[in-house]
């Protein structure tokens, strides 16, 4: 039975999906200007070192115990071990592992952390396919194309209401690099992107708990099995995205969404030529670094002194309250996403630092003495639209008053694509698994990437942590 | 280092998933009366039914290869096989099944497909750890008062914005039923809950694709994971319903959702000692089914006369049009979700089955031209609230003029617990992967559940497919 004449004309294309992916799909590694290569290559250092450093996070053995993840002979590399398994399984326990110290870098406009996504996506997929550095280069372009651009037209509602955009923008990319690396045509692509919109999840509600980072490897799964569904000639809808009951209506926040914006300038150069993704100092939700750094701004003052504080008051913007205004600690992993207990740390020690959020450190009596002395307030309406700035005002018992004022934003780690801090924080992190002169090799393999010889394999295989041969590792 | 007495005060419990999980965790075998342990015994012979006649859904192949869901020597049965896969991956792939040919039994409260979720979830954890019938059916009233309720608080404007409230939804459900199975303590049931809510994923835009039964597989999947990740000493928000940016808030409809009737009369009998699961008898989206019935009535009338159509006016609850009101079809299955295909197969053949959405079955020149001539308009205001019913009128060329309303609602097999047309329908789906003294064999195992001594073990041994022994299987 074939169509006849009387079949109706279907309906025009829907737009955004397909013209995401006929761009993407279309991606050659020469558009990637110097920026974006140094992007990308930021993109890889930064994560495998968080991922390596997160790799012991306790959660991640629960997962393996409740998935029954088991190892097999092919696959792919669990980070911070030399096991390989599943590639979809890999992308599950390595996207954990990425987010789960939430020090993995992000991306303002899209609220979230392209990178604890892609990486973990591309090493994994990349083992299998034996991609080369410049196959997993151009796809994770594609990938953040996709991600920011979805940002670009639901945000900063979107991010507001309380999804998690990591997760839920995150998996339709992840998605979308994967078809890219699978070298799927456009029309696939589209359907793969539409098959992750049905699995697009995660709510703020979790934040501060092992579920946030489960969040990442769940999308990370969900979109390399979107993918693979789609080269297998899965169906789903390529209007997912514009549909009145798809993707834009439903996870818009109250303002709305701008499908204009997703796709203007789409023939223009990817975005990771101009895009940034800074990257992290502190372990702990981006929303709280500005008061931290007030707070050790004040630390250093004359006449200032811990033990004579009275009040503490810290001024943000309100997006960053529902999230962080936590007074109460419920688990160590709490602590990252309260504005009360970082700064109550970083008043104290100076700095915060990743034992903060580890077994009982949400217990230390100091801290939460100080803690009980904070109040987070919202900034006056007329500052800058959803900024990351913050306030802290503190009075002493002898009635002398501090305050200062700091935007994390115009910090030389948020400004730069490839920032000073970037080797020394990869060594410190890549140190606690691996011993000194593996940490070496593997920076020496990643300072030259993309542009490098040096292939997905070889640098996972340089990431192996071997715990009974490798006798010098630090921790 | 320990809590000291600085401890502030933790805030008030969370109310709703702690609620529910204190509540679902004491439910006794004993509290099931005599119209819950049909309606559980009706859920698992229907579904267990329509879920051997979907066991062989093109889109399953896919999903298997897809996730690389390789057999194993332990585990859990693939319906419509002999073979054991772990418990999750058996979870995936008979939720899809259950759900793949529409067929599946419905709640209308949650606006969804309980058992879809419920039966594949208890037939694969059930079988793995050596369960009663008395035990599993517990689990599906533990797991039903959780979709039920929470329905009650979200639906209809959840359902109407667009979720697909089986995953949406179910995924809850699927975790308080996991937990229930394993035995799990309240306070970790609703952290089990918790982790489900970071899951809650499925837009009706992928309606009449493969990725809709997706949806179910997936939640089923998930729902598992969650409760064996909660089981693990897992963290979530318990809040995580009622958190401003939690599940109430971010799944509601326009018109809001009421947090107080999701535990209204929770200590009170469990809801399956009352609710219905209407059972279906067309393989097709339960919001067209009025309009079949309706289109089967005309066809009988004197005079009527399929040649001389000139006009059909569908006329249905405007909540019914967003995913059925579908004049072009893109591929078999999406017939099921259009008012337009259902309605004129039903004029031209007297009723709907499933070789209408079978490979090329769209494409049918006589169907499409009927198609043609269809118009779909929404009922005018003052109706009963989300009706289901659907008036079709038709006018020939002659002049003539047809016209019946018809609610499916008012049906035998809608009115009544254990419906009379259930035990063909069974032998029906069954039939077509099992011979027929298999057939018997599994529906003599059924007939006294739950008040059986068979455990789930045997109940799914009878339910193995040995394509190569089975030499009398009939299709």
């Amino acid at each position: 039975m074939t169509t006849t004449a009387e079949t109706p004309a279907p309906p025009a294309a829907p737009a955004i999906l397909t013209a995401l992916a006929e761009r993407i799909s279309a991606f050659r590694y020469e558009e990637l200007d110097d920026h974006a290569r140094q992007l990308v290559r930021t993109a890889f250092v930064d994560t495998l070192g968080v991922a390596l450093a997160g790799s012991d996070f306790a959660g991640i053995a629960a997962i393996r115990t409740a998935a029954g993840i088991a190892g097999a002979k092919e696959g792919s590399l669990v980070l911070g071990t030399a096991e390989r398994v599943p590639t979809l399984d890999a992308g599950l326990l390595n996207g954990v592992a990425a987010h789960a110290l939430d020090l993995d870098d992000g991306n303002s406009a899209m609220g979230g952390h392209p990178s604890a996504m892609l990486v973990p996506e591309l090493l994994a997929l990349g083992e299998e396919t034996d991609a080369s550095a410049a196959d997993v280069a151009v796809a994770y372009a594609a990938g953040y194309e996709v991600m920011v651009r979805l940002a670009y037209g639901l945000n900063p509602g979107h991010y507001k209401r309380g999804w998690h955009p990591t997760s839920t923008i995150g998996v339709i990319g992840v998605a979308a690099a994967a078809a890219r690396l699978l070298g799927l045509p456009a029309e696939r692509t589209a359907t793969a992107m539409a098959i992750a919109v049905s699995h697009a999840a995660g709510v703020k509600a979790n934040f501060g708990t092992m579920t946030k980072s489960l969040h990442v490897g769940q999308a990370v799964r969900n979109g390399l099995f979107a993918a693979r569904l789609a080269a297998e000639g899965f169906t789903a809808n390529p209007g997912a995205l514009d549909h009145q009951q798809g993707f834009l209506p439903l996870f818009q926040g109250d303002s709305g969404y701008d499908a204009a914006r997703i796709v203007a300038g789409l023939d223009g150069a990817p975005l990771a030529c101009s895009e940034r993704n800074p990257i992290k100092i502190y372990p702990c939700c981006h929303s709280t670094h500005g008061a931290i750094e007030a707070a050790c701004e004040i630390r250093g003052a004359d006449g200032f002194d811990t033990g004579r504080i009275e009040d503490i008051e810290i001024v943000v913007d309100p997006n960053r309250m529902p999230h962080t205004d936590r007074p109460v600690l419920t688990e160590a992993l709490s602590g990252k996403f309260s504005l009360q207990y970082v700064t109550s740390r970083a008043l104290l020690a100076g700095t915060v630092v990743l034992a903060d959020f580890d077994g009982d450190a949400h217990r230390d009596p100091a801290t939460i003495a100080l803690m009980s002395k904070v109040r987070v307030l919202p900034a006056p309406p007329g500052g800058k639209p959803n900024s990351f700035a913050a306030t802290v005002r503190i009075s002493q018992t002898d009635g002398s008053e501090f305050s200062a004022t700091r935007d994390p934003h115009l910090s030389e780690n948020e400004t730069t694509v490839d920032p000073p801090v970037l080797w020394q924080k990869f060594e410190d992190c890549a140190g606690r698994v691996l011993p000194a002169e593996r940490v070496s090799a593997l920076g020496e393999a990643l300072r030259g990437f993309p542009d490098t010889e040096t292939t997905v394999r070889e640098l996972v295989r340089l990431a192996e942590v071997h715990p009974h041969t490798d006798v010098e590792v630090t921790s």
